[in-house]
């Protein structure tokens, strides 16, 4: 399935590589930075391209990996394709595509993607949703040679899972540099920490969060939570941030 | 070297487990709670002790890991012993002991426990702090034995450390929690975002967390900021939640 590739930053790198991997034949890779769009496609053994409107018309599959803010600019000057089109967003609509291709859907990669880490996209949750049954099928049959984890959400699933994805990506990615703030005033190393937070990951891979919380807030420990705001009383935002999070917590007990 | 484990939660648990796996004789175990301490005495082959006055006077280490605000009263009863006595507590200063022992200290692994998953104890670090020369020297061999991560940390270290953890293991566990409550309102499988989750705790194994921050937040996505704000409407704990993270991620930018 001559597949090709819009957008080089991290889903769009990861995402090629994984069907250059899956012996998709990639084509074309086209990007805004040219540079990147050199480096991928060198990766994958395809060519760039120079302008949407010069995608090769014997391509079946378009990937538009790009901002979200840049889908439906993308999508435009690709008006006239005739393969399936898709985008890789959690919080873009499908009707972008709407009217101007047959055959368009999403493939939601839920995984955060960093250029220099490899992450085995066989376990990587991919949420799809098409236009219709011909294009569904064959969405289906693209993801799952991606992964073993491949899921139908629609528009509607697939807004709520981005904002829980923020939840419990972003916000705890947030908190583990603030955590490196805090050992950073006392000269700590980052490192003492880091195997607390595989641990805290990986115990969640079985249980359910809410049955293996720990610390003083669950406990309501009345005397460590007093002592740990003291610490943060010369650290208003980490503070506030403190106290909202560990109210959340007492409310749970 | 004869040891007793003072208490039958996950860190004695943990603690007593790895010990006897590194060869220390367990001698007694005491516990509040008689069942526990009888499950964990069996577990490794030692024996119950009925009070804590009755402890064996053989022993030269004993390990107290019970809640921070049982550990006073257990020192006091346990006032008179001639080993080396220690504390597991990240928030709980050495002091704790002055007076009643002559060689005390604090063994603080800097780890979540859960009783029903094994943890490789040879990665937790874990902070020592002791009353002398002696003492410190001592609980190092000790500590070595364990794990290959030793630091000696003082009490006012220790306090932020276990500060840090909150913010690097309680707080992103609730937020999984939250995660899971959105997704739940909306029939949504929480096995969704576990690969991200552990995603999330690998990436920061090697890179520090303000560098591969990723979200609406860090971008300034205005529009999908907006839009998720919009989703939590209905629950204005979340939406606190939501906002004041957004707001402290985008002071990073």
């Amino acid at each position: 399935m001559k597949t090709a590739i819009i957008g080089s930053g991290n889903v769009a790198t990861h995402l090629a590589k994984a069907l250059h991997a899956a012996q998709f034949p990639i084509a074309q890779v086209w990007s805004a930075n040219q540079q990147n769009a050199a480096i991928l496609a060198k990766a994958t053994h395809s060519s760039v391209m120079n302008q949407l409107h010069l995608i090769d018309p014997t391509i079946e599959l378009c990937i538009i990996a790009v901002k979200d803010d840049a889908i439906a600019t993308v999508a435009d000057q690709l008006k006239g394709f005739k393969g399936l089109i898709v985008h890789t967003a959690g919080a873009v609509p499908i009707d972008v595509f709407a009217g101007n291709f047959e055959n368009y859907g999403v493939l939601y990669p839920l995984q955060t993607f960093s250029k220099h880490k490899t992450v085995d996209f066989k376990t990587v949750p991919l949420c799809i949703e098409a236009n219709g049954v011909a294009s569904i099928q064959l969405l289906h049959a693209v993801a799952r040679q991606l992964s073993g984890n491949v899921q139908e959400i629609d528009g509607t699933q697939r807004k709520i899972l981005h904002l829980a994805a923020v939840f419990a990506c972003n916000f705890p990615n947030h908190l583990f540099s603030l955590a490196e703030e805090i050992l950073d005033e006392h000269q700590l190393d980052f490192n003492l920490l880091r195997p607390l937070i595989l641990e805290t990951a990986s115990k969640v891979q079985q249980a359910l969060p809410a049955d293996v919380q720990t610390g003083p807030a669950i406990r309501n420990d009345v005397q460590t939570l007093a002592a740990h705001q003291a610490l943060l009383a010369h650290q208003p935002k980490l503070l506030e941030i403190y106290q909202t999070l560990s109210e959340s917590i007492k409310k749970t007990r």
